[in-house]
């Protein structure tokens, strides 16, 4: 069973956070709230997502899981405005999500679990350094590499954060030190390079959220963190590095 | 002999009503004002479009008719600013239109009225029900019925108007209840199935109007019939229905 | 030596001025500001550029010369915001331009000047009309031409100026009296047509300034000129005109 009532904007961010890496995925459901663990199909990103009953205006559910196209959902979701409400109900029967906004009501066809790609377990990280900062600056870090490469390093130099960026012919360079983030911890320097396409498709999440949390190594997988609905719920990505060739 | 002088925004958005339907239309002018009736190629909608001399500024005409390229109009129109002064007159020795609007002066070539398809005859269909609403309801309706479907039931059930698309997968429905209607009334339950291809087109004009009144029978063409230019002019749109295949 | 600061609106204004013409120029650096002169592929128009040290918050340069990539530099002035500060430095050795705005860092590389296409002669026209007027004006009646043709005639008639596009079957005239424009001087009247493709690129430029004068004869290459950053450097444009067929 499960019944819920969400404002549609909180709602829209949290899936947008998934749909952005993957166009189907496993959702759990129980009475706790709902969350989902899933990997790209190259295997160079992983999300993990969990929102919390309480960033629901009502929420009552019994364990299970439902498999969902984001993509229709998020076309769904696209009709509704800012502050509408939408209303979530299963229909165990018939394996369908009803979704109602507004006098609207959709019947969207769930797809089954079993054939959506296995959840993948969330590797536990010791990282050297930890960064904390406002998330619309990293957006902007990701659209400007994207200018000159399709790659973009992320490091930290003693107390300052940097991102950099070098194409064939141009480079491009942002420091923030540590007066401009949250917070900086970083036992050694550290660099790790990423591809621009991911890092472009995770910054449109990222991008709106007022903290994200930064775990960087050397060579080694980058985490991000960050909440949704108001504290109600996080989500985390993990992106492979890629190899720095000179 | 025709000489007129309109606010931009009223023509712009009585020529579209027409223009979303059909390439070129025929108008006919008289002292009253200006109409058309056209049908599009596949002989699928039909319009009925008539504009008063009152919704004009000023307005001198005598018999005669037009044909005009209406995406060609349209293109002019679209330089006109909203609170635009649009004048208009036929030179009658050249076939051209002249259309004068903040010191640019366009000059239309016409086309020969007896090359553009005949006019259709408009039936008096008596249907069972009718239900007037905000156009705006309409148009969203159409907008969430795209998300699913090429095609989309109108219907009545009681004192209820639904629309209702449902896909290979997914489903929508809108129960618009008696009380967010203008009004409703029907003699019986009624539904019929339309191409969203279609609707979609007339939207754009129905989303317009503030009161749309829809004609409705079961398996049967659709009437729908606004204002346009504050009262001084009707459209009247006929859809013909499809076959429902379940 | 090349260090200078520009308020990032101003300076984006003054590249775009060039970079709708040519996608590569040669800019002279010296201690007045920094000057440019291009000429299109197809040898049919020309700019001449200036940006006085004035409209620089701090200006330092010997002379010199730097190949730009313009279509890449306008890309990264792209990230800029508004009100956001640039800071220019060249790097000799490397042959290289530092771009550094709200923190972020660029580094372009410059294009071997002698690769450029050599710097045309502007010639010194002496031409009988002289309009001054608008840009705002002159732009929208590019964009009116644009629907109905691909050439457009700009002319004076006693002490109107005007433009006129003419297609297979429509036309489109705009008559500007000396009461709508800044001032009109002319010793006869006098009739060009230029090539749309090319008025709609300097059109970008044109309709930002308050005041573009035209320097107008009969079958005759048109000049625009106008001031940018607020007076402290100005724009020239040639347009070679084409031949009226009829």
């Amino acid at each position: 069973m499960f019944k819920a009532i969400i404002n549609a904007d909180v709602f829209k961010d949290a899936i947008e956070a998934v749909s952005t890496l993957v166009d189907e995925a496993k959702f759990r459901i129980n009475a706790d709230g709902i969350s989902a663990r899933a990997v790209d199909p190259a295997n160079v990103a992983m999300v993990a997502f969990d929102l919390n009953a309480k960033a629901f205006e009502s929420y009552e559910a019994t364990e299970g899981e439902i498999g969902v196209d984001l993509a229709r959902l998020m076309d769904i979701l696209g009709m509704a405005s800012k502050d509408d409400r939408i209303e979530l109900s299963l229909n165990e029967e018939t394996r369908k999500l009803e979704i109602r906004t507004g006098g609207l009501a959709y019947t969207l066809s769930l797809l089954d679990p079993s054939s959506i790609r296995k959840e993948p377990k969330v590797p536990n990280l010791e990282l050297p350094a930890k960064i904390v900062l406002n998330g619309a600056d990293m957006k902007r870090a990701v659209k400007a590499a994207e200018k000159v490469s399709d790659h973009m390093a992320l490091g930290v130099a003693g107390k300052t954060f940097y991102v950099e960026a070098e194409g064939d012919l141009d480079k491009v360079r942002l420091d923030i030190p540590e007066s401009n983030l949250i917070s900086i911890q970083a036992s050694s320097d550290v660099r790790s390079l990423f591809s621009l396409d991911y890092l472009n498709d995770l910054a449109k999440s990222l991008g709106k959220a007022e903290s994200v949390s930064i775990d960087l190594g050397s060579d080694y997988p980058v985490k991000f963190n960050f909440n949704i609905a108001g504290g109600n719920g996080s989500v985390t990505y993990l992106l492979a590095p890629r190899i720095e060739s000179d």
